[in-house]
């Protein structure tokens, strides 16, 4: 299992990505792995072991440029071809590895999995793939927005992309996939909604668990598994879902560090509840999304991924190549094209 | 102020509908309200004091027929001619009330204000503003239902009445308005966000305050007063959102009961800060949401509405006509029109 990492991705590059990529191969020793850390060589090596290349299973791949947050992701790509994220797409273009992580622009990773790797036949749009977590567990909501103004088809496809990767990567069998809606009657929604329902209603019911429409409160309800969405939607949603998130803890914190002493003392015994609440709620635990439809493992990363977030992407990667999840997609979107013709 | 109440809807008609008019006869004295309570006179008299007509301003309108909640909006608004909701629409139709409140079907109100009511000239659409709490305010959403795959134009129009709605009845000065978008830059968006942006550039800004596209974690941060946005993205963000925070709420709820003795100690102290957020996120607080763009005042009110939150929708009922917000909106909109002849 090799993968490769985007270290000059992210807020914390290349450091937190280095000791990402140690602390995976210290947890994961039963998969095999081999990492290659792409990026700054002498940034890169500050952040390991002086015995490294003895005791660990880490490579390195200079490059010398980056792709910066605010450049324009293709002209990026296509410009900056010793950069850290297109070395690293290139690396899994070339056989050398399965997987790239990135923390760096998703913009950037998504222009460069597109022009680099390609989409799988018959893909129409990659969509990226963010798990949401719930009291009972994880649903995942696809497109969160690699893609807008989505054809019915883009929203089929990726109802199977994301059906295909939490079978095997959240270990969720038998997904529930649900269109997202503004109601559950079947006469309710946009014209992208009304069109794309039927064709969800047409998938093969051994092999898709597809269960209606679900509106947006069933996002975190634990009701279904899959929420299929159109970018613009899902992008909307996920970013207003982290800005609550975060104004209601606010809000909390504030209420106790403004209370009475004996608020104060509660505080000190609520720490486990909150620190509960944070981890329940913690993208770092998650191990990034992957982007689904490209040949080839993308996982991308948010920003401000530390260590943690990165050894679970690593993971993540490695699970993608383990079970076989592009082959999977592969012949699940072929089979459903044959249905159409 | 005449308010016309739809005694028969929501969950708990019509007693709380009944309780809730007499809090805001009790607490707003000074704004000369009249309440007509339209349903069924047996039932409605059981919440009244029985020397009422001494000493409210109530009246009640009798009425045989209730819309219910899976009635088809549009031809139970037709049928049930004697319904509470439609009686109390034609109250304000005919000029005998100004405003009416309603915590039934959202769709059957709606439905009501179009066909009773009607638009006011040059609206191509109504929409249904939704007040959202942010940790400085308020920020109002809309259209959070009514319409899907808007045309640039409804936007347009959504933008000038919510920034006026929050002017004089959210008492918000010169209210940022913002587009609801998937990046800050203009060069983001879909088909439709693409199209509006220069619609709400060209807006006078001595009148209104644009300040550009805005992102899905602005609705709560206080960054934006007015969040314009297509009904379908409003809705599930709106629904999500509703989700969201009732997940949260019972998570940290369930670490604290199933804590140790001393967290749930704790429990006791930090109950004034729980009760701090949930009154932050109490949608009873913020007196329903209004229907704009009608000929007339409707505020919609979710369908667990106790007397509280109908007490607070009749005060905003009166205030929309206290602040001549239809003759304000009015005026707006055919300003704009005769900017684009």
């Amino acid at each position: 299992m090799k993968v490769a990492i985007d270290a000059m991705g992210g807020d914390f590059a290349p450091q937190e990505n280095v000791l990402g990529a140690i602390e995976a191969l210290k947890e994961y020793k039963d998969k095999n792995l081999e990492i290659i850390l792409v990026g700054n060589k002498d940034q890169i090596l500050e952040f390991l072991p002086q015995d490294y290349s003895d005791t660990l299973n880490i490579k390195i791949h200079n490059t010398t440029e980056v792709i910066e947050m605010d450049d324009h992701p293709a002209a990026a790509v296509r410009e900056k071809k010793d950069s850290s994220l297109v070395v690293a797409a290139r690396l899994v273009k070339d056989g050398l590895c399965d997987s790239f992580v990135s923390a760096g622009s998703t913009g950037a990773a998504v222009a460069a999995s597109l022009l680099i790797l390609g989409r799988i036949k018959n893909i129409e749009r990659a969509t990226i793939a963010t798990p949401i977590p719930n009291p009972a567990g994880t649903t995942l909501l696809l497109d969160s927005g690699a893609n807008v103004d989505s054809k019915p088809k883009h929203l089929l496809q990726s109802a199977i992309m994301g059906s295909i990767y939490a079978e095997h990567i959240l270990k969720i069998s038998n997904p529930r996939i649900g269109l997202l809606n503004i109601g559950e009657e079947e006469s309710k929604g946009n014209k992208q909604a009304l069109e794309t329902l039927p064709l969800l209603k047409n998938l093969d019911r051994n092999k898709f668990n597809f269960i209606g429409n679900v509106e947006g409160r069933d996002i975190t309800n634990g009701s279904v598994d899959v929420v299929v969405c159109d970018g613009f939607v899902g992008n909307v949603v996920l970013k207003f879902g982290e800005g609550l998130a975060y104004t209601i803890l606010q809000i909390l914190r504030e209420a106790l560090e403004t209370g009475s002493i004996l608020t104060k003392i509660a505080t000190f015994f609520l720490l486990p509840a909150m620190r509960s609440l944070k981890k329940k709620f913690d993208y770092a635990e998650f191990g990034g999304a992957p982007l689904l439809g490209v040949n080839g493992g993308c996982i991308i990363c948010h920003g401000s991924s530390k260590a943690k977030a990165i050894k679970n992407a690593i993971r993540v990667a490695a699970e993608f190549k383990e079970n076989d999840v592009l082959n999977n997609i592969s012949k699940s979107i072929a089979a459903e094209e044959k249905k159409e013709i």
